[in-house]
């Protein structure tokens, strides 16, 4: 069996390799060099985009960001998962709002915007501080504003103003402003449904960002009220999209309510403690759903934590000799801030793991690792 | 990194895959059709074996019956491990059994042959039946006879000493023959060296063989006194080799004592459990041991059973549905008996292990999968 990815990136590479002792071929077309590569290799084919579509069995993406005409494309060759929608709701803030409203899953107060009146109106509703985001595009913490008082306002909507009239009729751009509001933490959900609507659902993960990315994961600690809260709004959403192989979400804790932050129609960063943490990782649950396989066990194995390497050329070798540590490298460049690997922490304990991590934290240095012995320091003391 | 695998099997793929999240790339020299392959994808490269032996960072083997010329141009680069010693001793029983003398490491009387008379002679100090096999060459049950009678010493002797002067000068033959000693079961210890001499050991396997050929294996059940014995052979062998990489012994079982049946210089069947059983599996710790980096974690982290895919172009799907089974597929046609893929099993509990094999033995016929059922009872009955 063949699989295609739409996107070459990290996530195809380790789909592909969770693919192969499941006897499936992993194919990806890198939308920007148009060129359909080995994910792992990184050798190009001389395929075309449209003769891999054919010659796929199922076709799937690693982000959410992907040409209309492309996504038109698989879309049309019926073998698309999870399916051009989804993949547009995960890419467009705007329908990913609409998609929270219809459901009724809850997310902090927003208010769309494509003038400026509607931007005074959300300043006006929602209060300052004001969170404004792109509804398209935007990635990692780009294409967001804060404003904090009426004298940013100008500016700020000159900015916002540019942004919406590069929108075009095919791919209109809006804006969405966000009520500011003071959460504990960050999490996410990660879970897998197949064609049939089976549904299983990973732990939720506890998620550090330093400067608007990921830097830490941590699994294996929440309790089950909070996780049936993650796992209804996985639910809902799933079954709403007809969705197909693992979506992630992420959600802002506020005082135990969960609130929806953000979509992702796809395996994600904070689920790469699962190549460890379960039997079963994102990635051989993904290509499984979209290969029509049945899902495997989501169940934690251990706690697990995920610490992201990025723009480190090597760790130090010392790191693999501490029990429960497992590197992951994308086989990239190091260049500043970029992710080119992570690492994976497991124990038998939240404890144990807090001391593994301790160990850890001795030796990564904290300004490239952040949290980490924060993370430690925690989980002893707990 | 590169890493050079002499031999382009599943063993090559499966380090392969381990090595590629260490950021290690690896190729491997098909001793066949004498090209450098990748042995995930199967494609050629353009490299000869020298260019191969001169970009690699070290080189190692995945089987022990290379030619000497082979071997010695590996040896020579100085970058080779185990080294050509090790694997010539894990090709050549008479090797095998000098090392077991020297180390005093049990293992059944034997006796070298190499002419009629020293047949003659071990029928009568070793008694009949009497197993005799060659010393060179040979594998998964080939070139071995049972002397019953004294009514076929003619014919038998005929074949061996065709084998006989079939050696060379260089590669002189010899057969060996061995005491039949009934044994309770087989069992094999799989452990890894660093360079520095430091060792891990995984825990004892239990090993099922069907016809010559290992179908199921599992871990997890052993007492503390029959791993130490096995850890104890380990050790020795491998400081006497000054072993670096994974090594795997064969035992017999006999009423709690382990007598040596085989060594293997490299990853072995009986060690695939450890991709799902332990936190580091066998691939990546042979990796990590000729690499030089530290080598990792060989605990147990669930009871694991593993059960051999043979001649099977397809598993029913529904195995992947059933919590702890892991697939691993080595992208090979499938021919009658050949080992295509294989099956991993974990639970929590040797109990719980017994019930999902039972659940397993239900789909896989008993035919192409001998020996489930009856494992699984006698886990479930324990």
């Amino acid at each position: 069996m063949n699989i295609l990815v739409l996107g070459a990136g990290q996530l195809a590479r380790m789909m592909s390799l969770s693919a192969t002792h499941l006897d499936i071929k992993v194919l990806a077309y890198d939308v920007g060099s148009k060129t359909v590569i080995n994910p792992v290799t990184f050798t190009t084919t001389s395929e075309s985009l449209q003769q891999a579509i054919e010659s796929a069995d199922a076709i799937t993406a690693e982000f959410e960001h992907i040409p209309l005409d492309i996504l038109a494309l698989c879309q049309q060759s019926g073998k698309f998962y999870p399916g051009a929608e989804a993949i547009a709701t995960g890419g467009d803030r705007a329908k990913e709002k609409a998609l929270l409203d219809k459901t009724k899953v809850p997310c902090a107060p927003f208010k769309i915007i494509t003038d400026r009146s509607h931007f005074l109106e959300a300043i006006d509703e929602l209060g300052m501080p004001l969170v404004v985001k792109t509804c398209q595009a935007g990635y990692d913490g780009k294409g967001q504003w804060r404003v904090k008082s009426e004298a940013e306002i100008d500016a700020i909507w000159d900015e916002m103003s540019a942004f919406l009239q590069a929108g075009t009729q095919a791919q209109p751009h809006s804006i969405v402003a966000e009520k500011m509001i003071p959460f504990d933490r960050e999490v996410s959900i990660i879970g897998v449904r197949t064609k049939e609507g089976d549904c299983k659902i990973y732990p939720l993960t506890e998620n550090q960002h330093t400067n608007g990315v990921l830097t830490l994961s941590l699994a294996g600690k929440e309790k089950a009220s909070i996780q049936a809260q993650a796992e209804e709004a996985f639910s809902k959403l799933a079954n709403e999209l007809n969705y197909v192989g693992v979506l992630a979400i992420e959600f802002f804790d506020v005082e135990g309510q969960l609130l929806v932050n953000e979509i992702a129609p796809r395996v994600h960063n904070s689920g790469h403690w699962t190549q460890q943490g379960a039997h079963v990782s994102q990635f051989e649950n993904h290509i499984r759903a979209v290969a029509g396989l049945p899902i495997g066990d989501t169940n934690l194995l251990r706690p697990t934590a995920m610490i992201n390497v990025l723009g480190q050329a090597h760790i130090p070798p010392q790191v693999l000799a501490i029990p429960g540590v497992t590197s992951h490298w994308y086989g990239k460049s190091a260049k500043p801030g970029r992710k080119v690997g992570h690492i994976n922490v497991s124990a038998d304990s939240l404890h144990k793991l807090g001391e593994v991590l301790a160990e850890l934290a001795d030796i990564l240095p904290e300004q490239h690792y952040p949290g980490v012995m924060d993370t430690a320091q925690q989980l002893v003391l707990n």
